[in-house]
């Protein structure tokens, strides 16, 4: 059997992905290159589903995410910050670091960002520039309701700049009628192309903020992307075989058609989410509601360390996620997104059943929860 | 045929490199994968002869080069830039952009720096900094001699910054040797991989600078590229498959041996020199001592459009560059760097005779520049 990744990014790559990265370079600075760029970018825009162009950087998310801070906004210029977790507070580092005044709105992790939040801070603060916020947190699997926190900013001027770096293409996510004027995502999550590239959505309110930002950008300007992006052009050497692996991925998610991913990958939380339920453990994320589709994070049971669930489970051939930060060994997280299908779920708890079991959390009846997945695969035929 | 890439970066990249890339994606946060990235880490240390730790960022060229001046530099110091070209060009717009007082010691684009001209600003300006240098020019095909510059560096504590993105591996480069603090790198030039890394040298000194820098860094920042580099991890996400291919393209220059891969690139130079003369063209470079191996640059024949050369042996299957900003048109590049041998020099000249045939320029016996290469070949057996 094929090892088994059931991790929120890297994810499994399809094999016509792998393979396009496996013919005879080009160089970019041919029209060939250009005719598939422009097409990458015409798919982003879609996936995206935006009008607004869709820049590619060579750089892994953060870089995308550092980049939206330095090219949006000036020194000092106030914004608010929403955290619920790892990668939100990367946007508080990030947006401290670069001098901006900060007003953060944090949560513990597991738990939603609230709208209402938002708009009290909003309504004691003045002058607020941008808005940062995380659509689904990996290091949590939270999924926060970005369409509701673009309502609130409707008929102001607030830049609203989205982290959806694993939450697109696994969750809903609709760039213009959730008023987003920056969404940044990464090719190594749902695109099911390995790491090396970020995409960043610009609305025109961005673009406008861009001229007026005086901090100093080069490698990551978004102007010089945006300039030479309609000839289907790069300002640098761009990563050329992951553009092209990308654009191949795109090509089968179209085909596959962007409503039957997001079905698809509904449906791996769903069986994700009856098989921890049928082992008796317990979801990190306690409103379910609050969980995404891109993977589900799990307590590790009292008495195991979660880091050993991962290693054990990596030694039969399937590799999950651990915690991060402070929840290192204290939860496990089931990556659903990408490549995968039911019967890697099938697979994923196979293995986690025989690991918890060696592992001495045996408070479940053996096959518990490959039953549980398994009815509602033939009941939902 | 397969098509030839005579190009500087990127290269044609030899089949193990290509097919490495088509495997199953493993995840970073792994022992696999660190035990891969410490080996690609040690064989880079190798490759720029150099005891120092050389980190691996996941951009082009360019964006360490950016990454070299917000890293090593604090607002207001005072630098020497030295260009002889585009690139050398880029270090002045990238380290004005950052607010350093810039010195600039500019040349002629086909001539190489002098070293004297540095000493004489050095007896000039106080507090110099730091000195940027190219190594090898990619615009021209000009190679500095870095080894001289560096001499004059000797006893004084000021950085020496140089950008050898397409010199090192097809023209000799000594990082300790020749004094230099900060050796930058690309993959996709004598790296034979796909672009998509770059690799950055780090001295003590350099490593000092580091921490004294008040530039704001996190994506680019060195420091924490280096906190992870001993346990063989990146900060974030690393383009993890460009990782694996540039591992195996080092195996490969390890087992030619790194000697004679220079051997093998100042042998194509030699050729490629050969069918230019028995062509009756012009070599852009002037001193055949300023000459790199890793390209060469040919003024376009009197009447012709350089990009119609390009375009033209294109056409036939061979991909070979044209000039840059203002000798767009007036010069092309013949690339022989990577994985190229002297075959395919020989059918590069091929269809560049074909191409300049057609193009009526005719001032040559028809098979001269063949027949030129032919007789060193056989000559030299």
């Amino acid at each position: 059997m094929q090892k088994l990744l059931m991790t929120p990014g890297p994810t499994t790559i399809p094999e016509a992905v792998k393979l396009e990265m496996a013919k005879d370079i080009i160089h970019h600075r041919t029209e060939e290159y250009s005719e598939i760029f422009k097409e990458l970018s015409e798919n982003l825009k879609c996936v995206f589903k935006t009008k607004n162009p869709v820049i590619t950087l060579t750089s892994s998310g953060t870089g995308a995410m550092e980049a939206s801070v330095t090219n949006l906004f000036s020194k000092g210029e106030k914004v608010i910050v929403i955290s619920v977790g790892n990668f939100g507070n990367r946007f508080i580092q990030l947006t401290k670091l670069h001098g901006l005044d900060v007003k953060e709105i944090s949560y513990k992790w597991g738990e939603s960002a609230k709208p209402e939040d938002l708009k009290k801070v909003l309504s004691e603060e003045e002058d607020v520039k941008g808005v940062f916020l995380t659509h689904h947190e990996t290091s949590s699997g939270v999924l926060n309701d970005v369409s509701a926190f673009g309502k609130i900013l409707e008929g102001t001027e607030i830049l609203f700049v989205v982290d959806s770096i694993s939450g697109i293409l696994s969750n809903e996510f609709k760039t213009d009628e959730w008023r987003v004027d920056c969404a940044i995502s990464g090719s190594q999550k749902g695109f099911m192309t390995p790491p090396g590239l970020a995409f960043v959505s610009l609305s025109n309110r961005a673009q406008e903020a861009m001229k007026k930002s005086d901090m100093p950008n080069f490698y990551f300007s978004f102007a010089k992307h945006l300039d030479r992006l309609a000839e289907g052009q790069n300002p640098t050497t761009p990563a050329i075989t992951l553009i092209f692996a990308a654009n191949v991925a795109c090509q089968l998610i179209k085909k596959e058609g962007i409503d039957n991913v997001l079905k698809r990958h509904k449906k791996l939380q769903i069986l994700t989410a009856l098989g921890i339920e049928a082992l008796g453990l317990e979801f990190f994320v306690k409103n379910s509601e609050d969980r995404g589709s891109t993977l589900t994070s799990v307590i590790a049971p009292k008495g195991i360390d979660g880091q050993e669930v991962n290693k054990l489970m990596q030694e039969e051939g399937v590799t999950i996620a651990g915690g991060q930060a402070d929840y290192k060994g204290k939860i496990f997280r089931i990556g659903h997104l990408g490549d995968v299908n039911e019967l890697d779920v099938i697979v994923t708890f196979s293995v986690l059943e025989k690991v918890l079991y060696k592992l001495n959390y045996r408070e479940f009846e053996i096959g518990a929860s490959l039953k549980a997945i398994q009815e509602y695969l033939i009941k939902n035929i």
